[in-house]
């Protein structure tokens, strides 16, 4: 889905490096997309907390899910507002100033309020979520139970006041650095797969289904 | 440094999954080391914050810099409470019941109270993170100008009220889920390096650093 920027506000106007800003719902979606794991910001009574839990995004909405009983669900529950983000790390830059070494990486900042999920919403939400480990992954795994289904809660947030933030270059150093004769560059980071791993419990006679075999992160 | 485990706080015990949680301050320790960018959360006016960062960890403080003018940097100099987090993705769980799908990781939560670093102990720390960055990187570069000095805060936090969390192997699944002929694993992700990549600016008579060469993320 391809949407215009929207314009930034005071909270997600990069006013540091805001050469590195985009406002882009491509570009954002891309950066959240690529990611199984986003941290969540929250307050409770007054106080900060974080919590990284995987997240998955349908259309303009982020969603996140968590037992019944977890204390960000109960929190959330009550919609209160959140702070989403989602990291990527790409690589460690060497500059020739000391103060200019640098990470490249992409992320994405959301504020928003927390919304408790409907049953009906739910249900879909955590089928396209699992499908969206592995397509196909819903209807070959064992469905939930009612007690499963009841124990499980889905929060979503929307995503409207959001920004990225690419940092996929060097950084702009000073023409004395640029005639120095250090060296500068950069060491590239990738998430990267190995081949699955069987279940030691699993009977060998069980074949691995095509979703693992093509499964690419 | 090897330090015995904290007894945890309501904070930081774990609730759910609790055979997860670890509080020995080598786990955690090792888990902060392995990674460059943590989420820092904190509170203005009463919303959630979370900022991606990069961090280094001196003893019993982790440590995140920034310019003087940054949001962050001027809400935790006044000395406010933040939570931080490192999350490392280990894997992606493959179940045979659909809501026993996970995420390998280890990850790390920390509470405390952000302070500002005084001007002998920022130089300090500034020097350890670049040499953690790649050991003589510091000697190497072009030193900090004054102006410099004066444009880079660093905040520290000790780690006290803090726990890890390690999800390293499969989640436990029912009887009759295990007597299925499901298939279940995991498929592995690792943060794997590239080769190193001169700034195109680069003279290339200008020969790459040892700690370049021999850089281990």
């Amino acid at each position: 889905m391809s949407e215009t920027a929207k314009a930034p506000t005071d909270r997600t106007r990069l006013r540091r490096y805001n050469w590195l800003a985009k406002y882009d719902r491509d570009t954002i979606n891309a950066i959240i997309d690529a990611s199984k794991v986003c941290q969540v910001g929250y307050v409770i009574d007054g106080e900060p907390y974080v919590t990284p839990t995987s997240h998955w995004r349908i259309g303009d909405h982020v969603y996140w899910h968590g037992s019944s009983a977890s204390r960000m669900l109960k929190a959330q529950a009550k919609g209160i507002k959140v702070c989403f983000t989602v990291t990527h790390l790409d690589g460690i830059v060497f500059s020739r100033a000391a103060f200019n070494h640098n990470l490249q990486y992409r992320s994405v900042i959301a504020f928003g309020e927390a919304e408790m999920c409907d049953d009906e919403t739910k249900r879909s939400a955590l089928r396209t979520f699992t499908d969206g480990l592995a397509p196909g992954l819903w209807d070959y795994a064992r469905p939930p139970t009612d007690q499963e289904w009841k124990a499980s809660k889905v929060i979503r947030m929307q995503l409207d006041e959001v920004s990225a933030k690419v940092a996929d270059g060097l950084p702009e150093e000073d023409a004395e650095d640029y005639a120095s004769d250090r060296w500068a560059g950069h060491v590239p980071l990738t998430l990267v797969q190995g081949a699955p791993v069987a279940d030691p419990r699993l009977d060998p006679a069980i074949a691995m289904p095509d979703f693992v075999k093509n499964f690419k992160y």
